[in-house]
């Protein structure tokens, strides 16, 4: 049962302090489809240009995503952005946006994607979010992520989206621009009103937090011993957690509903965040293996329990 | 086997999103030894004058904390602390600070205090740390915490006071500025070098994490559904997690090692800064039952476990 990624597929260029990459792989959707296909079978939704490298896409695929869904614009150029990191790599300043094919990006799901049970719509315009879950007819767990720029300028739209999907992920500072609460718990259950049951409330390096109903759980960030770069890592979160959902055939209202896998859940968004900062881009990614990802599942129980 | 707790006595003045209150009971080794209390006999070291509330002295006392060591200088004010809070609670502009007796606080310890196992040295200027410490002369533990101030204008003296203590609590910034390092792994490292074998990093509404040898336990903050002051909560941390060791009866070298106290002190420590939010000062000490703590302890395992 495959898991359909609708969002950014993208060249970035990014300075930290470790270092500076001109071009390279990016994109939102890229991240969430690298990280999710460790758990799931991946169908990628987006827009590139004929720019588009054959060894970026031949990475794709080597991690089993298809890519049918992967429109190549004749002429056009791939979505580009560059940024640079500030010392503790906390802060980012954008240096250029080009957002080129990805401006008239209006998502068509081929046939063979549109019956697959789950669905993750990555940071684009909340009409287009509402329009590509609209194409697809067997759902069992739908849900996405947003930013602060669709919960100012797009509310009315974002909030029409949001009835329809089952679980939000966001980061705090955009729970409480869309609730309007500035305390978590409070925020959590304005969000849950909306229409997403279950909530991931990411805080970067201090973790997150999952919130359903009455229940929460709290997942500390990994401590990671070097940061080379944080981009991706949330969109890594996002894979992660939506991945394992899908491989394990969750289904939020239905039988099988267990809080135990929503928790299992964060934890695998969160270790393929922080697999993410370890190299540049997608990097990571070209050898992480599974054993590394199940060694730091237990690292992460062993250094959490008490 | 009691816990000795030097610090600050004060009267502070507070406004919160809640409400606003003049002049009321605070100071860190007043919190530490409110929160600690619940856990070992507690002796309090500091310093007041004579407008020391005797209502104030008898909430101490119906906690047991021993209050022999508490110095009153005749005629003397008793420390002052004022100050207001931004709207989201995360930061606090001072409005008056009046030292007054507190500026020529020399704690001396009365004999009775001087062979208990267990110390904790509140925030207070290195040289006054190290003289207390040397004044005890059959200590199991000791540990305290630090401030920015300290670590920028009076390195030497606290370098030379971080020699003789088993643990260290510190907040992130100030790790990052003890150690010179930005990576919170490799900063805990850098400060284990200087003495203390264990740290602990206060992260705020974030959690804490302990780092010992190599190993480290992180654990997630108490998700509040109200704060209604967080005056003292990183004391009361303090107070649960030394208060939790020293009733355990833990030495960090002794045969009683045992990296799961530890971790249990740790969110001992967050669930009495989570209670001390709750109420505004130290108002929520006055209810605050064993019960409500084991309860929150179990509701805090439920929380974090997967």
């Amino acid at each position: 049962m495959a898991l359909v990624v609708v969002g950014s597929v993208a060249y970035d260029g990014v300075e930290t302090p470790h270092g500076a990459v001109d071009r390279m792989l990016g994109g939102a959707a890229t991240y969430i489809s690298l990280a999710a296909s460790y758990f799931t079978p991946v169908k990628l939704v987006g827009v590139v240009g004929d720019d588009f490298a054959s060894e970026d896409a031949a990475l794709l695929a080597s991690r089993d995503i298809e890519l049918t869904g992967l429109e190549r614009v004749p002429g056009g150029k791939t979505f580009f952005w560059s940024g640079v990191y500030s010392a503790d790599m906390n802060d980012r300043t954008t240096l250029r946006t080009d957002l080129n094919v990805f401006a008239d990006f209006n998502p068509q799901l081929p046939e063979s994607y549109r019956s697959e049970p789950y669905l993750f719509l990555g940071n684009i315009q909340p009409a287009l979010q509402r329009s590509v879950r609209a194409q697809m007819h067997r759902l069992r767990l739908a849900g996405g992520d947003t930013m602060n720029y669709w919960i100012n300028d797009f509310r009315a739209e974002l909030l029409e989206t949001l009835k329809g999907w089952d679980f939000l992920l966001i980061n705090d500072g955009e729970a409480r621009l869309l609730s309007g609460q500035s305390n978590l718990r409070r925020a959590a259950a304005g969000i849950q009103a909306m229409g997403p049951r279950a909530l991931v409330v990411k805080r970067g390096e201090y973790g997150a937090v999952l919130l359903r109903g009455g229940c929460h759980f709290m997942a500390p960030g990994y401590l990671l011993e070097e940061v080379f770069d944080p981009t991706g890592a949330g969109d890594c979160f996002a894979g992660g957690f939506m991945g394992y959902l899908a491989g394990r055939g969750v289904a939020l209202d239905g039988a099988e509903v267990d809080f135990a896998d929503l928790r299992r859940a964060v934890i695998y968004g969160s270790i393929m965040g922080s697999f993410c900062c370890e190299r540049f881009g997608v990097d990571r990614f070209r050898t992480l293996t599974h054993a590394e990802i199940e060694a730091r599942y237990q690292e992460f129980k062993s250094c959490t329990a008490f």
